[in-house]
């Protein structure tokens, strides 16, 4: 094992959780820590870039369906080189190489100058992938990725997708394509519209607009959409669920209204034999197999490098500008993602 | 074929469907038609009992599954003697036999003098079992003999359900202690408490109880009950899903609170990898192949012959007296159930 690290690092320690937003980040602070060493299986990583995901917030407000010992390092996933190995055949390989990295329920995130990884949960960068690009190369992209695997496996011909313009759903709509799949989108406000249109959305529906529902029940029966991804819940899970035709399943895998999931009509439910069910990235991980996640990679890291998965950065913070600049961050999610880059200097 | 019935009968005919369920009634007339010649492969049964079920309100009030052409006439069992065979092996095997018979989605219904069915569709009965008992033998028991088949399939280890003193309630109740799985039963009224203790129901919550959501939680995860049966949607579907154990499922399965199913916390529904389905007989009988049914039939007109099936009738009715019995019946679907007896004299 190498010693090219010094023995303590700059984390961002959350020291209690909190339901309000605001409150959560007054609660993190950048501390010294020892750099832990890795044990058999384990790599060390010098974090070069990790972003600020929604799941990170809900994280950090108790919310998440993890939750871990405090003070903890939030961070579900970053990028960097492996610095250090600590033993085993894959562990040993990752040496002095760039990764992607996931952050582990049972440990510290990546908010800090160095993450202890799992070496099984890190992908090595192609040459063309610039760690910042790399930094947000898991979450987002493998969730997009597994939803449109679970599409084709249920050999389902046309999906709909709330909150269409999200980072996650561009990534949707590219992977759609892809399948060859039809995408109705769903979004509340024109200039979305407008962003899913230069992106070649070919179906976008606006949920603030009169007719909507009467829209999306015309498109989802048109082109046989029986398969809805929703990142909103709340009442739009039944107003989706609804329109779709028989035998169509909501998937949710987000829950950006902050309300439970409803609307559901009980003749849509029980005579059209529909069903609702969720997404969590953590689970399919777990169950999805190592082929599967190559074969997720690949394409991922060849969108990356074509630029259709680009990430839009607002704003790159310091691990000590990282609390004040995340209540700016929470107000617009849409407009672009915090990256955090802490190297020193 | 036999020509030993007369060339016209007599049938309750719905002339419109209304979703004002006193309106639909109103709609419902004795008139005479031709008795109808069955074809190849049906056989036409003389009816001597069927009961109005929750199902056939919902047909009457044009919010069922399935719409007919008016005049239509509703009925979706009911019991007999098969008095004519078009035939086909089935169908003259059994002439002149005692049968339950289901209702077909694209003819009339069993409330007539005379019913047209499937040959593959009609149980004989057993010697031990009477008109007014095979009656019944279908809609409620086949339901719930599937739910519980539904949770052995999944392995559930045990099994909560709403409207729990209705008649399928209690038929749930029996099998789910014929399979050994433990079984929650909600209910909304201390009466309904009373009749499933005497019943031997060994968990019974009350849903209008102060302290209900906090111990149906702590029973749901005490017996590892992760599949729910839902007869009555609304907040209640939520309230359930809430308070289950991780990958937990609501199959829902009736809408008596005529609400939108809802309430369902999305971190529940996340993070605890949650769902909701829904159970509907007419399908399930389609796809459920012909061994499962025989399995079925047979435990159930066990539970018919030794009087656990009992299903308590209010009322008899003649065709005639059908329509004013009606309107008084979807007062108090609990208190037992309308049977409508058609033979003259």
């Amino acid at each position: 094992m190498s010693a090219a690290f010094p023995s303590e690092m700059r984390v961002l320690a959350l020291e209690n959780y909190h339901e309000d937003l605001n409150q959560a980040v007054q609660n993190l602070h950048v501390t010294q820590k020892p750099t832990p060493r890795p044990g058999a299986g384990q790599v060390l990583v010098q974090v070069e870039a990790a972003p600020c995901n929604p799941s990170d917030l809900v994280f950090m407000q108790g919310l998440y369906g993890v939750t871990k010992k405090l003070p903890a390092v939030p961070g579900w996933e970053g990028s960097g080189t492996v610095v250090a190995s600590g033993g085993g055949l894959i562990a040993n390989w990752l040496k002095g190489k760039r990764v992607a990295c996931g952050g582990q329920s049972e440990s510290d995130g990546t908010w800090a100058d160095y993450f202890l990884a799992d070496a099984k949960s890190c992908v090595p960068l192609r040459k063309n992938i610039s760690f910042e690009e790399g930094a947000s190369l898991i979450v987002n992209p493998l969730t997009a990725w597994a939803l449109i695997d679970a599409a084709k496996r249920g050999r389902h011909r046309g999906i709909v997708q709330t909150a269409a313009a999200s980072q996650l759903g561009r990534m949707i709509l590219r992977l759609a394509k892809d399948a060859g799949l039809p995408l109705i989108n769903i979004v509340r406000r024109q200039e979305q519209e407008d962003i899913l249109k230069a992106l070649g959305a070919e179906f976008v529906l606006n949920s603030a607009s009169d007719n909507f529902e009467a829209q999306l029940r015309n498109e989802c029966h048109r082109l046989s959409a029986t398969i809805c991804f929703d990142a909103v819940s709340g009442d739009m899970t039944g107003r989706v669920l609804n329109a779709m035709p028989k035998r169509s399943t909501v998937i949710v895998y987000g829950v950006l209204s902050y309300s439970p999931a409803g609307g559901i009509d009980g003749r849509e439910l029980l005579f059209g034999q529909k069903q609702v069910r969720s997404f969590w990235l953590t689970p399919w991980i777990r169950n999805a197999g190592i082929l599967k996640i190559y074969q997720a990679f690949g394409q991922i890291q060849n969108r990356i490098a074509d630029g259709s998965f680009a990430t839009h950065v607002r704003q790159k913070l310091k691990l000590e500008d990282v609390p004040s600049g995340l209540i700016e961050y929470q107000r617009q999610m849409t407009s672009g993602k915090i990256l955090i880059v802490p190297p020193q200097g």
